[in-house]
């Protein structure tokens, strides 16, 4: 090891130097343990438990499962009021809504209604959002819809059908639940926010397609759901067409955006738009009901059941083929509710500075669902609007929930046959003002501008979905994304640094232009941990680092390059290939009379080296703690020293 | 934006300060060109075509496909004889493993030899290894074997076995050879070194005991190929076991590792166990012809067809449901033939000195097995073994490729014959011995040792590949790296920097126990890029990260904490959702009264968050160059100025 002496030998500058520390060393299973730990408790759930008396760790357990027994002691008067405001507002918004989805979902749509019954009692029991508001949603109603669908025709076997999405509904419920017992709740991170713009857009644009059919009065149409068969069915049946149906049609959702626009305007009008839906229904449904429109191509619900969900326990379906369809629906549609549900409960607490545990919410979520399976209802999350009407309407806990439940119930045994003239075409235009508010083409924009791989993304899912399939659309945003990580892993950015003048600050000499190389010495940064799905790339392009700096040394005749100093302090962590490279490195960088210095590992990074004896190898005086000290001692080489270090090239080639 | 201007006023300890630049922005076709360049283009390979005329281009390009253009030149008599010399000792490795690997591919024996005659002349010509020596591989012929088996049985059917087996070569090369020309080679990279140690350890376990076949004689013996599968059929059968092929396997075994262990030790007499495996067949050819051993139960080669290479261009099968299979099994044995070749090339370019470029070789690999395909070759590429003999035997140039193949095709010629009576338990016994050396147990010691995680790869995938099928290995195998990368990005550390004494050097206190912390300040850094599969596990770290300072302050009395630090010069990149979960810890820092700083983010993470306008909302003044003076800033505010800097709560919540 001739450099080590050397180095030792011309030590003068080496005193006052702080070295890089090799971290003590742990036993495998403290470390791991920390490890698990980390990936799967980064928020130290047990922390309150510790230190704590048996009855207290009970209560405390407890209202760990079921906040209500959190906030319900110190419940007011002043909250009931709150609550009772906003949860006759949201009830007024989720029965037409309720009607709506289920249709979109080729349920009955009584079932909407049931959905937002039993579901609400359970989320406000077990959900520690105080802002959420619990219903069906557009987006999961269609994936449900239309992944059962290709399975079973639900016009020729309803009851299979309603039985299926029980069955999917009880799946997502114990899918969703178990990712939170098990704390994987960083699964749905994988749904970037880029992604889930451009799925939820793309689904948004399918619904209002799909609405088609109701607004111009079609009896047939295609169970697909892509933008090319939906054109298709509309324009080779043109004849069809009711003019009755589109005008009521266009003037609903023309009604709706208005109001819409205005409670937008003037925030303290929220309840305008909020009531404006179940307007819309009463209006309708007067309108038929005067005008006999039912006659005259306007179609209208019917009869929907009086009384409350019953029980559907001994419906789910657990024989094939049938549940193998029912678990992969159960799957997806229960990722895109926990998706959205979890995304709104965290912006609404971010807004009242609380907290919510994604994992205790998935275990919310997953259970209001599992009891939903068997109580007639399905898939539920907390939808943006009905939470963001429930959030305005100045919500204090989740009791609003329960007050809109006990609406939703007091509907279900009283007002039922009150829907009986409701036309079809009034909730098509619900949805359709629904759906508009989801094509969020601000945010693309803003994607565009801050990101264009994000762009790109989210794009890529807009497409997907729009012409292919909603599976098709999430499957190629979550491929994009993955993949970026990837390639950020495997073409991570390296770059020179230059020393900025009067400071002991090296940064990138494309980034600050006023940074100037040092002469004789190369300083690289690596920006990303060192894998072996980077190692031959990062070997490859540190070689060519050093010719092209070789070649501008030639051209402006400088001190020829003697060290070559990579600046680790980015390097996240490294594996056994990312050693292999760094050995290799020396080597390359030895048959060249040049000498490999190491700048500040970080403790993952000093300790493999340690371990694998690189550290030793190339001598634990080339690896320092600063790049100031770095560049000094090497300066200190290049000029007090010889100029050539000496090289020891025989050492270990045999023994390959 | 009340922080900025309380900056301003309280100015006076800012005026030395570097400021973090925002990098010029570049027009969107310019940076994408780069990043394409980056990606695809890393080590430039059309810098040398770069002011050339046009007729140097064109040798430039003839030479950059064809290397032999290159190097046939300056060709001497010096390098022919070391190539004579290289070409003829490996060819005696090659045609009696040419023959065993053949027969572990279920093929007739003579594709083995047809297999060492063409593919070696293409590489030759097209390959820039000068070391690598061209042949069949034992883990890519099991592989062939196996997958075509699964689809069609080689006893029944073997001519459509065999025409599946050229077809499946045909797309390998196609394969391999679009990897090169798309320059997609960074896909090899992703089979870590573990999971190849693990992946080789385990086919060899697995090749060894399909040899159990041979050496006990048995006739009948089944087609799976995992442990549980092969033990069962070797102990149902034990009346069927013969004495003498297994007393002649076992010597011949013996015989072949202590030749290997003796040129081992002894470099000098490499040959000596590169001729073994010849002299073995020799040996126990003249053994059963003296004894008539094939009327006691030790199996023989029989005939071999005279005579070079026939064309099988037209046998290739083009018809499902037989070319998926042919495309599946050609896409996985071409992968892993590419590996192994690559590994190899490049370690001996290494040990030389001089370059090897990746997607080069593909080319060259992948042509050589299309035009094999056509000339009734299988799978080749530059197996270890033999390529480590040509090394050792001072092989100069890619030209003892073309001696190797002369002397097989003198073979094909006029030698066949003399291979009737070598006896299946010699070629079983070289495999054996070959494989023994792959089971590289001491590698995987060494990943336990440097990295656990390395080690759990390599481990499941030798269980995958004992226990399950050589494909199952290679999927685990891969999956657990790309995990192991997700996991990286997903759960990035993060962790508390504290001042190391009398400098100005901030580092992990966890590493460095001397790095103190400074008070009414939290430094943070986080160890990866902030994506969106981070960006949530981010911000509840880090406001645990809060929590825990603010909880170790009340316990000690020091200053309330006032200050949040984040160290970004370790975060290599940000995407949309990495931005908003800045922005999110910024108003829970205001909330509870802390300003949150940022330093030093990279030039990628300056510009995004310039474009999202951040960057204003933080107040440029909180985002610092250095650590040294992000500090020095916030205790002149904390000491200086008051101690509550103003807060801005109202913004921005009623705008969504």
């Amino acid at each position: 090891m001739g450099n080590v002496d050397y180095a030792y030998t011309c030590s003068s500058v080496e005193e006052s130097v702080q070295r890089v520390a090799v971290p003590p060393d742990q036993p495998f299973l403290k470390s791991m343990k920390y490890s698990l730990k980390e990936t799967f408790f980064p928020d130290d759930p047990l922390r309150r438990f510790k230190n704590q008396p048996p009855s207290k760790k009970f209560i405390l357990a407890l209202q760990y499962f079921f906040p209500i027994f959190e906030w319900a002691p110190n419940y007011s008067f002043q909250f009931l009021k709150s609550d009772l405001i906003a949860g006759i507002t949201i009830a007024s918004l989720a029965i037409p809504q309720g009607i709506s989805y289920a249709k979109l979902a080729n349920l009955p749509p009584i079932l909407g209604l049931y959905s937002s019954f039993i579901p609400p009692l359970i989320y406000a029991m077990m959900g520690s959002s105080r802002d959420l508001a619990v219903g069906t949603v557009a987006v999961g109603s269609l994936l449900m819809g239309s992944m059962l669908g290709s399975e079973v025709n639900p016009n020729q076997n309803p009851k299979l059908f309603l039985h299926l999405a029980f069955t999917a509904t009880f799946f997502a419920g114990v899918f969703q639940a178990s990712l939170g017992l098990f704390r994987l709740g960083f699964i749905v991170d994988f749904l970037s926010h880029a992604a889930i713009v451009g799925f939820m857009g793309g689904a948004a644009t399918v619904v209002c397609l799909q609405q088609l059919k109701s607004i111009l009065g079609l009896e047939h149409f295609t169970h697909a759901a892509d933008l090319i068969s939906v054109l298709r069915s509309v324009f080779t049946q043109t004849h069809h067409w009711r003019w009755e149906s589109a005008v009521l049609g266009i003037c609903f959702i023309f009604f709706l955006l208005v109001t819409r626009y205005f409670s937008k305007k003037q925030p303290k009008f929220f309840w305008v738009s909020a009531m404006t839906p179940l307007m819309s229904v009463i209006l309708g449904s007067l309108l038929v009901y005067f005008t006999h429109a039912e006659n005259h191509g306007v179609q209208v619900i019917g009869e929907l059941k009086k009384g409350v969900n019953p029980a559907s326990l001994t419906e789910l379906v657990f024989v094939s083929p049938y549940m193998t369809t029912a678990i992969k629906t159960g799957i997806v549609t229960g990722i895109i509710a926990l998706a959205e549900g979890i995304a709104v409960g965290r912006s609404f607490a971010m807004f009242k500075n609380y907290h919510i545990d994604g994992n205790k919410e998935m275990i919310a979520i997953g259970t209001m669902n599992i009891v939903g399976s068997f109580t007639s209802c399905y898939l539920t999350t907390g939808p943006f609007s009905r939470s963001a009407v429930n959030y305005n309407a100045g919500c204090k806990t989740a009791a609003s929930n329960i007050v809109m439940s006990i609406a939703v119930m007091l509907t279900l045994l009283f007002l039922t046959p009150l829907f009986y003239y409701t036309p079809l075409v009034v909730l098509a235009a619900i949805i359709v003002s629904a759906m508009l508010g989801l094509i969020d083409y601000e945010a693309a924009i803003h994607l565009w501008k801050v990101d264009k791989f994000d762009f790109f993304v989210c794009i890529s899912a807009y497409i997907g979905v729009v012409f292919g399939s909603v599976e098709i659309g999430l499957v190629i945003a979550v491929a994009i994304s993955v993949l970026r990580i990837l390639l950020f892993i495997a073409r991570p950015r390296t770059f020179v640094l230059g020393k900025i003048p009067n400071s002991e600050i090296y940064r990138n000499v494309e980034h600050y232009p006023n940074a100037n190389r040092v002469s004789g010495i190369l300083i690289l940064k690596i920006d990303a941990p060192i894998y072996f799905a980077n190692a031959s790339y990062l070997r490859e392009r540190i070689t060519r680092w050093i010719d092209e700096e070789e070649d501008r040394i030639k051209a402006t005749g400088e001190t020829n390059l003697q060290y070559i100093i990579i600046d680790m302090s980015a390097v996240g962590n490294i594996d056994t290939s990312g050693i292999s490279m760094l050995e290799e490195t020396k080597k390359i960088a030895e048959r060249r009379e040049q000498q490999l210095v190491l700048v500040n590992p970080g403790s993952e990074v000093m300790k493999k080296l340690n371990k694998s004896n690189f550290q030793k190898d190339i001598g634990g005086k080339w690896i320092y703690l600063t790049l100031e000290e770095a560049v000094r001692a090497c300066n200190f080489m290049l000029h007090a020293c010889k100029t050539n270090p000496k090289r020891d090239e025989s050492e270990g080639w045999n023994n390959v």
